[in-house]
C-alpha cells in the first residue's frame, strides 16, 4: 500500500490541531507536521485555506481541508478500516455527538476564552462560572453518552472525546495561571476522571502538551488577546 | 413497514427550517408540521431543545435533534435506502460540501442579514457588496461542484443546495424591499440558472414561501431585528 501523503499545517499549542493529529493517530497514520509560526501565516497556509486563513489544514495527495472538526469527520470516513470509527455508528448518536461538538466551539469554549481574555475581577468570575455550568451540562452528556464506559464515544476516543477532550490542556493552563478550580471532582466527577484517561491514552499523549510549556505560550497568546480586546 | 412518527417544530418562514423539510421531501418521508408562532415558544421547544431553544426540531420517535445542517445530516443517514443521498459519497467532497455550508451559515448569511438590519446606507452598502463578492464566491464552488450538472450536488439536490438555496426566498425579499441587485446574472449565471432550478425543483416548490408573502413577514421580523439593534 502507498504512504497516503498527509500533512498538517498547525501549531503545537492549538487545541483545533491536536484534534486532527489525534485523528489521524487513532487511524495509525503518519504525516508531516508543518508548523506555523505565531504571529504568521505562510504562503503555503494562504493558499490552502483562503478564505479563513487558519489553522488546521490537512492536506490529502495536495488537495487541502479545512475547519478542524471537518477534518476529523474526513479522516474517519476516508480511512474507515483504519483503527476504530471515531463517529458513533449510529446516525442519532452521530447527531447528538455533533451538536455537542458545537456546542463545545460556539458556547462553552468562547467562555473559556473569556476567562482568559479578562482581567476585570467580575467578567472573569462571570464567565467562570459559565465555564463551570458548561462542565456539569457536559458531565451529563458524558453520562448519557459513554454508558459507564471510559469515552464518550464507549471504550474507545470518539468524536466528542476529541472535541472536548484538545481542550483539556487550556483548562489546566486557566486553572494554573488564573488560580480557579474548573473541572471540579466533586462537581463533575465523571468528566474529572474522563480528562485523566484522555490525556493518558496512546493517541493522545504525543500531541497534548504539558501544562507548564503550554502556560509559557499561554501568556503571550493571551496578551495579544488582551491588547486586541482592548484596543 | 411501519409510518416513521416524524415531527418538525418550526415556522414556515424560517431558512433553516425549510433545510429540514426538503431533507424530508427528497426522502419522501411524511411529517407533522407544528408551527411556532412568531414572538413565543412553545413548551414542546423548550423541552426539545433546552440549550438554544430554537427552531427547527426534529422529533424522530420521540427524541429530538437539533440545529438544521446536523438534522439534514441525520436524515441523510437514518434513511440511506429512502430517495437519493443527499451528503455527496466521496469523503472529498463531503469535506468540502461542510465547509461552504459552516462558510453560508457563518459568513454569508450574516451579510445577507446586515442587509435588512440596518438602514444606514453605507451600512447597507457594505453588507451588499459582501453578500454579492460571497456569491461570486459561491459561483466558482458550483462550478468545481456540479460539472456542468444542474445543482451543486450533481443531477439532483443535495447537502450544498439545501443550505445555500433556503436563502433565496429571502435574497428575494431583500432584493424586492431594498431595492437591490444581489443574485446578479451578469455577475453569477451560473448561480441565476442554479437557483431557477433549485426553485422549481419538486421537493422544494412545496416549502418555498412566496416572495410577497415572505415580504409581509419579512417587514414584522426586521423591524423588530432592528429594534434589538438600535437597543
Amino acid at each position: 500500500m502507498a504512504r497516503n501523503d498527509l500533512k498538517i499545517l498547525g501549531a503545537w499549542p492549538s487545541p483545533y490541531v491536536m484534534r486532527t493529529r489525534i485523528a489521524l493517530n487513532i487511524k495509525s497514520l503518519a504525516y508531516d507536521f508543518l508548523e506555523e509560526q505565531f504571529g504568521t501565516k505562510s504562503e503555503l497556509l494562504l493558499k490552502s485555506n483562503p478564505i479563513y486563513k487558519k489553522i488546521p489544514v490537512l492536506i490529502h495527495d495536495g488537495k487541502p481541508i479545512c475547519e478542524s472538526l471537518i477534518i476529523v469527520q474526513y479522516i474517519d470516513e476516508n480511512w474507515t478500516n483504519f483503527g476504530h470509527s471515531i463517529l458513533p455508528s449510529h446516525p442519532y448518536d452521530r447527531a447528538i455527538a455533533r451538536f455537542w461538538a458545537s456546542y463545545i466551539d460556539d458556547k462553552w469554549f468562547p467562555a473559556l476564552r473569556g476567562v482568559a481574555a479578562t482581567q476585570e475581577e467580575n467578567a472573569k468570575k462571570a464567565a467562570t462560572e459559565t465555564v463551570i455550568e458548561g462542565l456539569v451540562l457536559l458531565e451529563d452528556v458524558f453520562k448519557n453518552c459513554s454508558k459507564g464506559k471510559k469515552f464518550f464515544g464507549g471504550d474507545k476516543i470518539g468524536y466528542l472525546d476529541i472535541a472536548l477532550g484538545c481542550f483539556l490542556g487550556w483548562l489546566k493552563v486557566n486553572e494554573k495561571l488564573n488560580n480557579v478550580n474548573l473541572l471540579d471532582e466533586s462537581k463533575t466527577p465523571g468528566l474529572y476522571k474522563w480528562a485523566e484517561d484522555f490525556c493518558g491514552d496512546s493517541v493522545v499523549k504525543d500531541v497534548m502538551p504539558e501544562t507548564d510549556k503550554l502556560a509559557q505560550a499561554a501568556k503571550v497568546i493571551w496578551a495579544k488577546i488582551r491588547a486586541q480586546a482592548s484596543s
